[in-house]
């Protein structure tokens, strides 16, 4: 966050089988496999639903109506990162469009998460490049003036280091430091397997009062039932 | 709101037949209806678009990032319920997912309408369980502290007593005290019998102002024509 | 934005044929064109995807909580116009339903900008008439004070002059002045024109630091590049 | 909230002596002495700084951009009364200013407290009117649309019934059911007893991990130190 | 708000014995003496409580981040002008500080009313230079892109022209169109004389229903007392 | 961020000097000295005007609605230091009242920042206990769930690691790393050497126009002057 006019190109990007293999989990399970932390704040949210995604991140930090760095960016994505922006002020001006989103794609980038706004969504949508923004606008930007590439970034309240896993889908955006991604993709697993047949049990009737052993610790702390 | 740690077995439903009925005339209509009162605040959201239900509440009081009374709530749940959902304090954290709505499903619930966040909001789609929420989010809550089922609420905004009636669609979510039920219905019904040609006289070309005989109160207050 | 109880029944509307060909240019390049000005605020979204119009200004001055005068709007509507209303003080309410969208759809409207509430919007969906809001709320209006019909409005932080082109789609809502629309689509002409082959060399693999020759000018505003 | 056009003259106040007595405490002692509810939304502040009051709630619930039934509220005041308005739907325009705090003052009101804007903030800040507000605004209001005095309203998200008592102060406005003000003012002098002599040791250098004897929990809990 | 790099050095500004006395009115007064229109968005507000001024309206538009424009504007300054800024995008930095309120105040300049962030607040407040903002916010702006000076600007939602009368006080800002000038004056001083004496009635405990003879209207509109 | 249950109990201070030098200079003069980053976003403010404080950090991330932890951080506090509060997820709450201050005090801490809310502003504020916060809210919080102290957070869109200098005062909350502290003093230092006389140009009536030598880029920009 206070480092600017730098361009880091050795970035050391999470293991790529983890980084890969957490996109099935979703961002619910991945957060809850960390131990509830590492979500974005939930106004970032998808151009389009449906998308599910993970990647290495790279980081971009902008000047404020300014998309300069973006470009740089481009130049340090390989295939299978997500570009993670964020901006050193609030902004919601449209810093990418579609053809920056033609030139990430060419790189090899698997979507965009940007603190700020985002614009020809339509083609984004037609080109099937997902983005997580904080808005949509049709404001473009100047290039004026440097940021940095490559370094910690704050995106949506959430630390972001290069490398670092980022894993987005319809409910939010979720951040996996890379020395945490082999260990947060078998507590994913762990999690899910555990899930396995709780489903067909709540469809069945079952409830969570009896499922979990509720019963008991909900009378211990004093719940009372009135007739 | 001022009453924690307890459960109401026994709530005083709205007539079956009214809460069933009113689905059909939307958030819109049944808010007309009852003079323009009982609509929550817009901010609550519909997570997929085209669903409109109606059904009787089982309300539920909730601590902030704890969602141990969604379980209590769930064996409340009646064929017909819609489950609403309050917060002692504000909070975007993602309540309820893919299990519990099977479970609420399972017990006959319509909707969940709930003034925090939600998650899983792909395969509740998926499943056509409908929510209207303030936000989604990917946050998971703790189980640890005791709030209420079955005492009124405020919901976004609008109180809800367990087994008013609920009215939500695309346009927002009305709630319609259970003794009034019958009357808004037959309101509603009265409200869309007069409607009833309006379109097609509108689609032909005649203006409100002579539908409505608006010409002559607005000269009234001083509407000035300028050539 | 200071004269109330006034309709201007003669507004000098801008050249049809710029007007109709602006769409064509989406809000983005429109907004670009006309040197990044123009642009509502981006809270402004459609209430729908994929929605992309231009057409002339009949603008309307509201009062909180009261559609009185969008009924007198109607009549001053001409086939190619697009309905802009402001509210003389914030509010969310739903001033526009499915029977004024059939009376402005009959005169000729493509489409309403609204800084306020709109509500009906499965049934405005089905009938393809495309709104941009500030909110959706079944909250209905009454009919009760004046406002004025084509006089300099402020909608969404943008004034709009009866007789402007509205530009507006996915990425929101651009007003260009009757006296620059033709000036403004060659702009957007020639931006376009200029944009061509840029797409295929992004998607070829060319960065942006090339194609713009970026790297001269990052260089000396001192951008560092660490291995 | 669902009953407009009426005026309840004779509600049932909270003991007097109970809802003038609940001011001392001040609002943070008085929600927690009710179990932690009870209190508005913190978008709730005082439009000057220092008051701290308590009174019996006449509840008023308005219509956007109107305030009529401000007058017809003014006359079901009584000494230690305060004025709880709610608004059917959101607005920030200034319902109250000057001469209706000096007609409220002269009825023996103590205080407003109001889900939408005020002015004259000056003036009433001289007058010593203290008053608890969403918005600032000069924005007036019209008298047009009746709502209703001494019905049930929702005021910053809280439920308060005609005769609740009503304490604010500069941390906010909490509302106790007139039911239970006897208990939670005992509830509250056993919180304050129970308090003294905890400023003087924190003072001291004691700390809360060892006169809430908390290390022995924390451990449990898993906490660890690093050295 | 669409011609970018101009500066417009001969305005014609408002009368100034008009522009001078609206102050004393406040801007609740002179909103209402205009019909209620002119008043910016509430979320204006006064950096310190107590000042009340008027006067001319030197307007600038901004760049995000950037006030290169302030500087350009300080030289169109003369005594008795109050500077209005907008912005292109919103933006929440410290724009203005103490040197150029020093530069500002030599020019003769009353206050500024930005649409943006100020910082030096606490200097402001010594020096006495009043300032009604959207934010406080340290961060600072460069200066590197052109915006325009004495252009019509959209300043919190409101228009402004250059030359019109800016009235500002704790309730907020209100612009009177040049040309409205001296007959706003007449009837804020209209408004004021009539309600000379109704502040001492309501103090005596006169009621506004009886003062404003509403009780007939209220009745007829179908208000109904419950005892 | 991604560290719960955990106290680091050795943490590097920054140089106490740097530290205890930074507060003259405030936040707007050291975030510029810094290059124009660092800087918490602009909704923290404090809970009365006037207050100036630099310090080390003392770190604390907390749980929603649960300030168990601060009970924890308590006891990590050195003299000199500035404790800056995170929350896992949005909240409100009032996490901090008098005991607590009291308590952070007589171990020498200076101020609270927290990104959240806080409650006895009245009490705070005679105590002279500086606190910079999201929100003021009498509701209080539970202990029961365990975050971390001294982990490196995100307080306000901003990385704070522990032992970074904070710089707090009525224009906002700057962060400074460590490493920089001492730098950035020089910096801060050599801005206000250079900001020395200019003050009393500008209230000379000299222009930054000329003292900033700007015409020349105002007019190589393309700035048009209009008679």
């Amino acid at each position: 966050m206070h480092e600017l006019g730098v361009v880091y190109r050795n970035i050391e990007r999470a293991d790529a089988a983890a980084a890969d293999a957490l996109a099935a989990f979703g961002s619910a399970t991945v957060h809850e496999a960390m131990g509830r932390v590492g979500l974005m704040k939930p106004y970032m949210r998808p151009i389009y639903s449906g998308a599910q995604v993970s990647g290495t991140a790279v980081t971009v930090l902008l000047q404020p109506g300014d998309n300069w760095m973006m470009h740089v960016a481009a130049e340090q994505i390989r295939p299978g990162d997500v570009v993670v922006a964020a901006v050193t002020s609030e902004c919601s001006d449209g810093y990418f469009g579609d053809l920056l989103a033609t030139s990430f794609k060419a790189r090899g980038a698997r979507a965009l998460v940007i603190d700020a706004g985002v614009r020809d969504v339509k083609t984004l949508t037609e080109m099937r490049f997902p983005v997580w923004s904080k808005a949509i606008s049709a404001r473009g930007t100047i290039k004026a003036t440097l940021g940095s590439v490559n370094i910690p970034v704050v995106c949506a309240g959430m630390i972001v280091h290069p490398g670092d896993v980022i894993v987005a889908d319809d409910d939010g955006v979720v951040c996996v430091p890379a020395a945490l991604a082999a260990r947060t993709l078998d507590a994913a697993r762990a999690r899910e397997a555990n899930e396995g047949g709780k489903r067909e049990k709540f469809a069945s009737g079952v409830l969570g009062l009896d499922l979990y052993d509720m019963r008991g610790p909900l009378a211990k702390a004093g719940l009372r039932y009135v007739d």
